[in-house]
């Protein structure tokens, strides 16, 4: 391919933010303001507000339209902005494209089909009818543990048929089903981008081809997924590499063992962003869990040099394994059984 | 359980209605009105509109208010409503929950949180906020193909301690699932209610102690859910057995081989409701097997005596099975093959 | 279907026996042959064994041949087998069906490929192979959570082509999936017994048409099966729900929290089997695990009349919900973390 | 880590062989023999007999005894070899592991329990039991598509725990669950080997870390896998990444679409090796999609150098996609229909 085409192409780090909410779990508008510009100070490529991330589906359609006025507006041309785009039914959704277009957009991004699980047709059907009559272009939003998957050959016939669809966001993770819609729909479309969302696999996906990520982890270390698109399109694999493990290590830990996004929340939180609280409640059980993980990020954030250890300090030793775990709760379980109460 | 207990009880077939939409694809004001009178003509005990056969994803917040006041208008008191709540967060939920109160429904039917998958502590975190501030009785909506799972130990939680929760609609198909259910929570909560919306194993159920069932099969052959249920509760089981192998018939027809809902919606043609074309764009190869799908409904329709036979027939010999379909399309590729198309 | 067809069919509960092993984990022959008496005095209508709860892969050829020699002798016509052959590949498949024809067997079964997942096409040629080729008649054996899928076009597809494949044991589970197998085979096949694995649901199946099950809690507690059977199929329905819920208690704690058939093996031993211990071995907290479960076990068994209760007594009060068993689990991780553990 | 402990590492291709059989599909000692020797004259660095490649499960503990005796006396020391010892139990596992370590294997390779799926607990108490009582170094093999999944805290444990567990062979092609297991093993056992089994990925799964790859592939295109294990180690990274997509190209080929390792035999046959016909039986169906997957795989073949096009020509279009497929298979159901077939 050549350069031309390739200069067209979206690229770097898009970050999906989170949206900070008052006391009354209402829009907090100077902290997203904030929060923008404390984004593009640590050096993210674009915003992609109303992500998953960004808890797009516990808005209503009122406060997804405020969101992006309120990042466009904040954004001022310094960096392009995906929005998220997705409403009830096609119509829905392109009113908001259309609206989104209005504020200056670079393209939108809109998920697949969810709750009911369409079929590879009903999914192109879905974005054909979208981006016929979208005025602005459109980036799909691949994210199969959430909504309907888009196989390779929906890609490449949308790639084929839409001019306006340029791009493709593919939180699947899965490496070799990136390779194939790169290999499906580059030699007909070079302008066409390839964005992942995973962010545990950045550095080989970068490796692999593609132009950059929409990364839940560059909402709360830019500075890292910064600098490891850099490493890695620069061709420092090594560090590259060592980077991408600490990456890891931090995706892990708020990705998982608790509800998504709260890991990312309260990351964000020990960053000094007032994030506030999410809008999702939480059992007691998992107020708890958050609390443990809390004080895991704090120690992880604070070994990248981002905030202080906590108070009570962080454990040098080896993390207890699964069966340790599992003869404790046996033992709990065991004294509860004898005490009557199981 | 005592009988004053069981009268408390939801019972019945419930029929999660479809909204006919006009030539706009606004809703058909008049022509769910008429069909909220041809379903109550043929015995359904009540109606559920906003479920997922109602495609409430694919209404806007106003649209899904406005099909719950014409149901409810339109009802004036025949039969009880269950009204599918479910909005973009808690809050809005209890909105809805209000209103619809206002409205006089019955209860309400609250699907699980979908989109993100949420654990069991989760879920429950998310009906407990809901039941603690509804006016009105809530029901569970556990469809686990689509939305995040409602386990049994989250059903007792809310069932011990949230008076308001008095049912849960269980979609799954899974039996042994409904006894555990039942078998956890009935005997501390006698006036509970258990409802089944997988149409296909409608007799079973009843028969382990189901108290109804919220059928989309209800929604074009409500003769044949309403004589089922009265067979089955009446102790008629051989009559019973034959007429649910029948409605298997007529079930997999419809849900299967097209995208939900689709096939009811077909159906519901067939039987003289002008549901008018869904929101959800088809690709050709979609409106290809529809029309084929509809052929089949046909046939199987004026089999029950509903209309009449397709102009060309129905086929009177065995299907194919899909050893012959594999061994044609198999001879199709290859000939594309040879003239150079794959 | 007439009568004469339907009295060929094989009928009732055949029993998947556990091979008691001795100290050196072999096969306990002495035991074998006194659990054998054992069942049948108390009413099993048959038995299965080298079936999944016999851990037929755990075994040699040559012991699998052997448990078929004990069983075949012991029982000396009293009750019909269904003696699982499968072994490595077709060849030594169709050598199993021939020897155990040479014992008496009533038939055999047959598990569908496993390790690799075949296409249903794949399913249909191994067994279309092993049936042209058996001198015995062959149970197709489907169980989709170990082995290949077994479909429904492909039993319909074997039973037509095949008068050797006179039946097919199921432990999906599936309801509905049983119905449609009856509904496409037994017009064309009123010989073809059906017969379910499941026993959470041995009721409903028998209700809507199946034969009878192989079920594992039947070499647990064969008078509550057997019992089951035949209210079942004498009419009782209500006394037979009541019977199914006990049965599904006992089924649940013998199934889930420990690996199969452990739960299986411990209820056995407290009905005065010596099974032995498993050829699998066993990690630390699973030891804890089963002493757990197998003080509850003896007290489901106290319950039912089949021995004592556990000398420290049982809990009258509730078991402990999984959001307190979360809150424990989430203070003793936390104390851990406090201590440097995590 | 230190270069003396990298250097005791396992590293590069080893090949899992399919095993030529003859006319009587027994195994075809002069063919394997002969494939041996072709396989390490293209520069496999090792061989691995009864991998799932190899269908050990299709052959009799015999014959799979057979297979490692015939390929360590061809090999003769020239390559290292992993020798495949799944057996029926642990004791007979262990047989085999002192068996293969008197014919000079590097090491066995142990997949997980399958069958059941066992828990963590399980997989890592087999596991444990294997390694305390083999005499040869044990390399755990996690292919969760096939067998019970074996999770990064029992590798873990297994490699804390186990000196005689060298390795670990991965074929999940989850890249960042690898970069997980080496985050949490190597640190502590810099001498452990990390090999994927998935070829689709394995020049990222290079970079990230891994020491090498079992790969289905490198049986068949040896001159390939070996080429991108070089420039990948090499740090040529562009051109790593142009022949991995080729790679990926004729791995989904020979893996996609037919029954596996079907495709795997077919190309082989095309490269010259008589592998013979499989053990497992095909429908009429399968061959002719075996037929057509032949030519496609003969074309790809040949576009690399190894064998002449097929005499029809290779199509130089693009391939239809799956609309124009839908599409062709409906019209087809539809003329089928008319007729009274369907």
């Amino acid at each position: 391919m050549t350069n031309a085409a390739s200069t067209d192409r979206l690229h770097g780090i898009f970050t999906p933010n989170i949206v900070p909410l008052d006391d009354r779990r209402e829009i907090n508008e100077p902290e997203l303001r904030r929060y923008v510009d404390w984004l593009i100070d640590r050096g993210v490529h674009g915003l992609y507000p109303n992500g998953s991330t960004g808890e797009f589906t516990r808005f209503t359609r009122e406060e997804r339209r405020r969101i992006i006025e309120i990042v466009a507006d904040q954004v001022a041309g310094r960096v392009p902005i995906l929005a998220g785009a997705a409403e009830a039914n096609t119509r829905e959704t392109i009113r908001a494209c259309e609206y989104y277009h209005q504020l200056g957009v670079r393209a939108v991004a809109i998920v697949a089909p969810f709750y009911y699980k369409l079929s590879p047709a009903g999914v192109y059907a879905y974005f054909k009818e979208v981006a016929d009559h979208s005025p602005v272009d459109v980036t799909l939003y691949n994210i199969p543990m959430f909504a309907s998957p888009i196989d390779v050959d929906t890609v490449r016939r949308l790639a084929d048929e839409c001019p306006r669809v340029v791009a493709i966001k593919d939180s699947s993770g899965d490496l070799p089903h990136m390779m194939r819609m790169i290999a499906a729909v580059r030699p007909r479309r070079p302008d066409f981008t390839f964005l992942t969302g995973w962010d545990a696999a950045l550095m080989p996906m970068l490796l692999i081809g593609c132009d950059g990520g929409t990364n839940a982890t560059s909402g709360v270390v830019p500075e890292i997924t910064r600098r490891l698109y850099e490493l890695t399109v620069g061709g420092q694999i090594e560090q590259a590499k060592n980077l991408q493990y600490r990456l890891l290590e931090l995706f892990d830990a708020m990705i998982y063992g608790c509800e998504f996004p709260e890991g990312f929340r309260a990351a964000l939180q020990l960053r000094g962003i007032r994030t506030g609280v999410g809008r999702q409640p939480h059992a007691p059980s998992q107020q708890l869990q958050l609390e443990r993980i809390r004080e895991h990020l704090q120690c992880l954030l604070a070994a990248e040099g981002f905030t202080d250890e906590p108070v009570a300090g962080c454990p040098a030793g080896q993390p207890i394994d699964s069966e340790q775990v599992a003869r404790i709760v046996e033992s709990v379980l065991d004294e509860l059984r004898r005490r009557g109460a199981v």
